[in-house]
């Protein structure tokens, strides 16, 4: 996820040096492994072709080692699939001694379009800094080069900027080195229909990439460990690398460094120190809890559960005050919760639904570890429920509303129906009614429609959720991709909610969570 | 130098281990010693400043330090003279945690020009490769950097080509780690002459930022031991540093990757292994028998000499087979033979003089290591000279004449008065006659200059000699440089032999040898 919303950067932050401890004493080892090129390929406009481009195989890697480059000689390499990692290459000058330096150009994409459109002419309003390139200058000859950053990418361009007229360039033994915190072994896919199968697939390499020193939203953008994202993977990551202990050391790292009033923040950098970020969202703050809540339904750690527990706490208390008398999320107009990427979204149900989903999960974690406590939470989720039943729901257009404008929105039935308000059979109908009328305000990230899957299976809507993922994350697969991307628009591929396909992130850890589905659930 | 025809590759080359063995042991440490920046400017276009631009200081370093910088904005550093060496410096993140990389990007330049005038445009015909810039991305911050290669500047350009809209950078700790084989201390200048001891100091400099792991002739560009420049630092280092080692170390490099025949490169590879040029020019050769003699003179060394004798024998030999019956270097139309940077001119006289000056050593070399050869090759000497004077002496003119052409020009009268044919008076009646009847094929480089005021000097026209030096180095003075360039015509500053005077070198060890003169000569 990215933002560009200027933050207030005055917010005063509290260290938990324990917590902070935990952390790194889990950091993960990072296994290594090389790939070679698959093909050396050309790429070909073709409207045809998701994102545009057609790659068609032109040589072997062994051919293109034999190849004399010169200025202006360039090569797209296919590495078959996408991974994250270093790129190592052999480099020697044919002809006279070198006598010049040797001035290349690399552009790394996870998808075709990236090595063929020119990031001079990015016009996003990301930075710019994320598209992957590096130029390189070569003094001495021949050469082992080791790229020094970590880029993500099936696809490489390389491009022979400046040679002297003496002599050309040979590469060689060129690599992909990819890491992943992830183990070597994980637990077998459980589907046994084909489309399903090719989806876990997907799912699992996805999990696999994101999974670094911490769990990445996604490892070419942000490359950061976002709560909203934790708390899906963790999800995968239980059927499938079992990896808890990365879980666990999430937690540590949200733990350890929050804002004065124990709020935790959306997301946390770990180099050169853990800093938390300075954005702070309602929705990805009350997740903390879910997060601990699966953590220890999977391992039965208590002792971690319980050593995190005040914070978890201090996320419900600190959203409880939002709430109004009757009982209901205060609304405003700052980016405040997130949801969905959607402007147009009125966001006061769904945060009303995560809000009670949580301090579901909350009552669960204070019966065991303060329960005292569980009673009160309880009245207040009773009064959060009955609030959303009371204020929110339109018995005429069988839908919840949000906000003083009474949107209907995708993202308030699902939050709600999450949230378990009203019967069982009032759910069942919205989410049909959600089919047959569909509200203008639709879903626009793979996040939420994770939340809609989730509300189908929640439902018993077994059928509709294969046919949602099918139809979702499956036309994906039909377009060829390796990994699940962050931004998927079926009727509009090309879409970025950032100004430029170039820039989105094509392995995001917020759409793997097809696997956990079919698994969970016996898809 | 630099030159782009295409040499044949297919020559037999022969290793002589133990010479690399010897050049190897007499590798020199090179000091570094850390520069702040003096200034930051800004940069105006002007027509009247040298290379079209004027620098005026905008702030302190210390200011600079204070700004945040984003997206788009850039400063240019002045480090107040010519260094070479590495960049290092510590960039910070003001604002919200740094959520994207921040990408910058350097620009290095030995004249303003290179860090104002965009490296895109560059239509040269020397590979681009040696423009010096470097592309970073600071995946994170805050970062102590320290750019790997090593550049020569003394202005530095940076750009923030991207960064988020939730931090800026701040930059500090800037320096310029300057590297040289020279030493500390330097003999002291001994002119009086303000003009004179101006033009010294810079000459002092000149060959210092010039002496690395190797004599090279251009520390930008091309970084690299050619023969016909390390004959000229070597008189220069004779009257300043006498780091006679590292000349001694050349000549062993040159001595250890010859042809099969025996004949010593033009320029010699030192990384990653020394491996000689396949450029094999007759003047430069020659200079082997020059550089050793001078070497045997300022010290004494007998053993190096006596090894490298056959070496400087060979060259000689070879040399002689290039003979007609007549005595004469014999012409031809291929890159045979160097002298200046001149494509009309017809080196055929220049090179018989060459011949001539470097068999004149050879012989006095002889007399000490192989003295029965003395008296042939002396019979040589008398047949190359009267040659010179009967075929290629015209009375009419009173210049020396060269190749089929019968052409005039100041390198033949320059090359042949060194040579020493004829009479003393005849000699300086010809440098007078170069004065008031000055042939059309003139000199273009500083290298050619050089031995235009040596011969003035032989023919004893101190005073001449010393016009000339002011006139020349003195203007490049005038005009700022903080060291002598390599290629300086006075009527037309901007002048490049490679189409663009981004790619010239700014610090060029042809040019240093002002301070010879001055302090060899007492001028």
């Amino acid at each position: 996820m990215s933002q560009a919303i200027q933050h207030n950067s005055e917010v005063t932050m509290t260290r938990h040096e324990d917590f902070l401890r935990a952390a790194e004493a889990l950091r993960p080892a990072l296994s290594s492994r090389a790939y070679p090129p698959q093909a050396v390929i050309d790429a070909h406009v073709d409207p045809q072709a998701i994102f545009g481009w057609r790659a068609q195989p032109v040589s072997t890697p062994e051919a293109l080692y034999q190849r004399e480059l010169t200025s202006g000689d360039s090569f797209i390499i296919d590495f078959g699939s996408h991974y994250v990692g270093y790129l190592s290459f052999a480099c020697s000058a044919v002809g006279s001694p070198p006598d010049a330096p040797a001035h290349l150009h690399f552009t790394f994409g996870e998808t075709l379009s990236e090595v063929c459109e020119p990031f001079s002419e990015y016009q996003g309003w990301l930075s710019s800094s994320w598209l992957q390139q590096q130029d390189l200058w070569l003094d001495v000859l021949p050469a082992e080069v080791n790229l020094p950053r970590r880029y993500c990418f099936r696809y490489l361009k390389v491009e022979v900027k400046a040679v002297s007229q003496k002599f050309r360039l040979r590469v060689g033994q060129i690599r992909l080195n990819a890491v992943t915190s992830a183990s070597e072994t994980c637990l077998p896919g459980t589907a046994t229909d084909p489309q399903l199968q090719a989806i876990d697939r997907v799912s699992v390499v996805t999990l696999k990439n994101c999974m670094q020193e911490v769990f990445e939203d996604g490892p070419k953008r942000d490359r950061r460990l976002w709560l909203g994202d934790l708390r899906l993977q963790a999800l995968v990551n239980d059927v499938t690398f079992t990896h808890h202990d990365l879980v666990r050391r999430c937690l540590y790292l949200f733990a350890g460094h929050t804002r004065e009033d124990g709020m935790v923040s959306a997301n946390v950098f770990v180099q050169p120190d853990v800093i938390a970020d300075d954005t702070f969202l309602f929705d990805y703050s009350l997740f903390f809890v879910d997060v601990l809540y699966g953590y220890l339904q999977s391992t039965g750690d208590s002792a971690t559960a319980q050593q995190l527990w005040p914070t978890a706490r201090r996320q419900v208390e600190l959203a409880l005050t939002r709430c109004d008398d009757a009982g209901l999320v205060r609304d405003s107009d700052d980016w405040w919760v997130f949801i969905d990427w959607q402007a147009s979204l009125n966001k006061q149900a769904a945060a009303q639904g995560v809000l009670i989903y949580c301090l579901q999960r909350a009552i669960w974690l204070a019966e065991r570890f303060e329960p005292e406590l569980a009673a009160a939470l309880g009245d207040r989720l009773q009064a959060l429920k009955a609030a959303a039943q009371r204020e929110l729901w339109d018995p005429e257009r069988g839908f919840f509303v949000s906000g003083a404008g009474r949107q209907v929105s995708w993202a308030s039935q699902i939050w709600l129906v999450l949230a378990e308000i009203g019967s069982a059979e009032q759910r069942r109908e919205i989410m049909r009614n959600l089919r047959e009328n569909p509200p203008a305000i639709a879903m626009n990230t793979p996040y939420l429609r994770h939340h809609f899957v989730a509300a189908l299976l929640q439902c018993g809507l077994r059928d509709e959720a294969i046919a949602e993922i099918k139809a979702y994350w499956g036309a994906m697969v039909d377009y060829g991709a390796d990994t699940f991307w962050e931004i998927f628009d079926p009727e509009q591929p090309d879409f970025s909610p950032y100004g430029s396909k170039l820039i989105n992130s094509y392995c995001h850890a917020w759409s793997c969570t097809p696997a956990w589905f079919i698994r969970q659930y016996g898809l």
